[in-house]
């Protein structure tokens, strides 16, 4: 492996992490909070940042193995010195709370641990919720949209941060495309932001949501998340939100430049619409008479569906009282997640298309084993390799979810419902799960064990899980496989 | 698709089905008790069986499609016609009802609908116990034992009823296969029912759970299951003859003509004594408060994990009060199950085997994309279509557990962890959940829709999902289609 470009790329990182820690700083300033705390960690991010990527390395060959051991070691750095702004400020005092609620943040998960949220100084507030944003993205794209000439191994990086199976490139260059995805991000943060002070919403809890739908991450400025407002238009607006930043964004890219037609012409939107109208109808009709009428029942039905699809995570009403069947149908949701290509997490719905067209062509072959089908997504006939890589991912995923829901079941407040919704809310970047981490109640009671279990489920989801299990494969650190 | 070998193969297995019926009767009549339920239901079965069989079709080409459909359908017949015995006998009057316990006996899942087992005629709770040993072995393999010239088709038809990823060709004969196998499986159930008379057991009770330890189907003649015994010595019989019939029955045939070292050298023995004896401990260390002491925690967890590997599901202990980490993890490994060629139901060891060394071979590609890998078990190098098979059966699972569990959770006295848990126990044949369906519950109060999805699950999960599926598939009855 080539260290000296891990080295280099992970420092880079860190810097462009210390300069964004200073936005925060000026919220805090305006609200006469203290500022020491931004300046330190800020501090400590260029620090590092700089010891390790003090100049370029001559030899700036990265492969998929250089990209994805950087991406994983550079959001485990990012969280952990992150994490100290929280001590720093006092607002979150013992570390392994601040680590989680800075790793919930910037995989775009929204999992609290804090109890009393409104008593947090502002400034601080807005860090949690533009960590969400940041991480809703990603960093790298960040940087890649900044640099004019993208590194050779940029679409590596692309690769293992983006969410989703496969990356499209929209235009030939990459720094272009980076920087397309980002206009996008930033363009309809901007409109949610500028639609809820019209609306009323003051400019603090108006950019602090704009930030969280659009990182999909569920931090609220409040105690009781979006209950709080008591508004039906902010509830509509982050409906509305969180169901736009769960499409895929290239969708929005081909509409920008006149293609509308063909970003229509996509399957996994509409599998994704599908999903979500066809869910929000059964929710309707389970919970209705649980909480009084249809129309209350529908309300409720379209904010946490979106809010489960998107893996946001905010909530307007406590589920917990929820018939099963409901809560049942959010976890689900919650593991099947958004579109490819958006800041939703989750499985991802071109992966189920994909499964499920590949599951019915294999099941097919099961009688004729001689017969070759293909699979067509979108028209396109699809690589066998791609089909099969995909059944690996869920085996990958599935093994991972179940291991960590026995770990965390060892807490001893967790039951078999609170453990598996634990792990599916912060492995697919969700947020609350049912039972003891239901949407009005909290992680902060949870064993330091879970919290550090939960933290690892959390990066593992946002990542795509390879680069982080790699960083444990005894092989990618030896010396022999040198590529 | 050839119809002609579907009906004439179902045909011989109904028969074969009428002619079994009559072993209860003696017992029925031994008790003298009502004999005439017993011939009314073997009448059916050889009317009908006769009716779709009266004679050999010339053309008795067997493909792996026509196989696949013949053992689906039968199944179902046996279950819709085995059904009516406990209808006719009064035992339990409502058909559905009727239906789930027939199912889940000939599926060896043993989940019961019956709240006051020991008021049953005897005849009937032999019956009940005897579908499980037969369903156990498969009723094809019975068929194949007895006819001198296996067709042409056996193995298909072997390949669609055994548990496990491969059947093992012991020999070169089809049908001396088959007669090992039940050779085996029939010397082993007269060992338990010797020990067990032995040691002081009735010859009803002794006979009625070996059958149940033999076909791994948990049902027992007694209300509260082996508890009722309160006898350590029954208790560790069947203890070790739970563990004896999850082990993959070639091991047993190598060892008896003398190749027990090649018997030993077996990966999926190893991994699954492995998980055996470290779940034991685990829940043992978990469970020692909760059950006053780490010996009776021992005993208890002994019992419970041989039980939930084999997809036995007898019970000890009701383990609903103990800790959230011994639930979870029975369920995970009523998931995993026993080996494969044993009658342990679940995954089956083999398939985790194959899954695991799959999976790290994988995750060293997503590094090294261009470097090929291969993946050896017991020495042997495994195809690459055999491994990617796994991954596809994995999702197939998974695809059909979390469906299912979205139904059941429509049961108003379901919550979370009781749907998911019933579906992992009818699904992978092992009995009771957790929560409302716990090892001292039973499934009788759930409604229609959900006894009926539950008794899918059995069948789908007793003959490895696709002979089920496949009946669903348009493309299997369309006649183009044909080979």
């Amino acid at each position: 492996m080539n260290y000296k470009i891990v080295f280099y790329t992970i420092g880079q990182i860190l810097k462009v992490m210390g300069l964004l820690v200073l936005l925060p700083m000026f919220v805090a300033i305006g609200y006469s909070e203290q500022f020491l705390p931004y300046i330190y960690t800020a501090i400590i991010f260029l620090g590092l940042g700089f010891l390790i990527a003090f100049k370029k390395p001559k030899d700036s060959n990265m492969y998929s193995k250089e990209a994805i051991v950087s991406i994983g070691l550079a959001w485990i750095l990012i969280s952990l010195i992150g994490a100290l702004l929280y001590v720093f400020s006092g607002a979150i005092p013992r570390y392994i709370d601040a680590f989680f609620e800075l790793v919930s943040g910037i995989t775009t998960t929204g999992a609290t641990i804090l109890t009393d949220i409104e008593s947090l100084p502002k400034g601080v507030l807005f860090y949690r919720n533009f960590t969400v944003w940041i991480g809703g993205m990603g960093i790298l794209v960040f940087i890649l949209a900044l640099m004019p000439s993208a590194d050779k191994g940029g679409l590596q990086l692309l690769r293992a941060e983006s969410p989703g199976p496969n990356v499209s490139k929209m235009t030939s260059k990459l720094s272009t495309t980076a920087r397309i995805l980002y206009g996008i991000y930033f363009g309809l943060t901007l409109l949610e932001f500028i639609i809820l002070l019209i609306g009323g919403v003051g400019w603090f809890d108006a950019s602090t949501l704009s930030f969280a739908t659009a990182g999909t991450g569920g931090f609220a400025p409040t105690n009781a998340s979006i209950a709080s407002y008591n508004s039906l238009f902010v509830e509509i607006v982050i409906t509305v939100f969180m169901f736009i930043f769960s499409i895929n964004f290239s969708v929005y890219f081909l509409i920008l430049v006149g293609k509308g037609l063909t970003a229509i012409k996509n399957e996994e939107l509409w599998t994704f619409v599908g999903i979500f109208f066809l869910s929000i109808i059964l929710i309707s009709l389970n919970i209705s008479s649980t909480v009084g009428g249809f129309w209350n029942a529908l309300r409720y039905a379209f904010f946490e569906v979106s809010s489960a699809t998107s893996s946001t995570g905010f909530a307007v009403a406590d589920y917990n009282s929820w018939p099963a069947f409901s809560q049942t149908l959010l976890v689900i949701l919650m593991m099947i997640g958004g579109c490819a290509g958006s800041t939703a997490g989750g499985l991802k719905v071109a992966r189920l298309v994909g499964l499920t067209k590949g599951g019915y062509v294999k099941t097919r072959q099961v009688l004729n084993p001689r017969k070759m089908y293909s699979v067509k997504i979108d028209g396109k006939p699809q690589d066998e390799s791609y089909i099969s890589s995909l059944f690996f991912y869920l085996a990958v995923y599935m093994a991972i979810l179940f291991v960590f829901t026995i770990l965390v079941s060892l807490d001893k407040q967790m039951d078999f419902a609170s453990s598996f919704s634990a792990c599916v809310a912060t492995f697919n970047n969700s947020g609350p799960g049912i039972g003891v981490v239901g949407p009005m109640n909290n992680y902060g009671a949870l064993g330091v064990g879970t919290k550090l279990a939960l933290s690892g489920l959390m990066l593992t989801g946002r990542l795509e899980i390879f680069p982080i299990i790699i960083l444990f494969l005894p092989s990618t650190w030896r010396r022999v496989n040198n590529g």
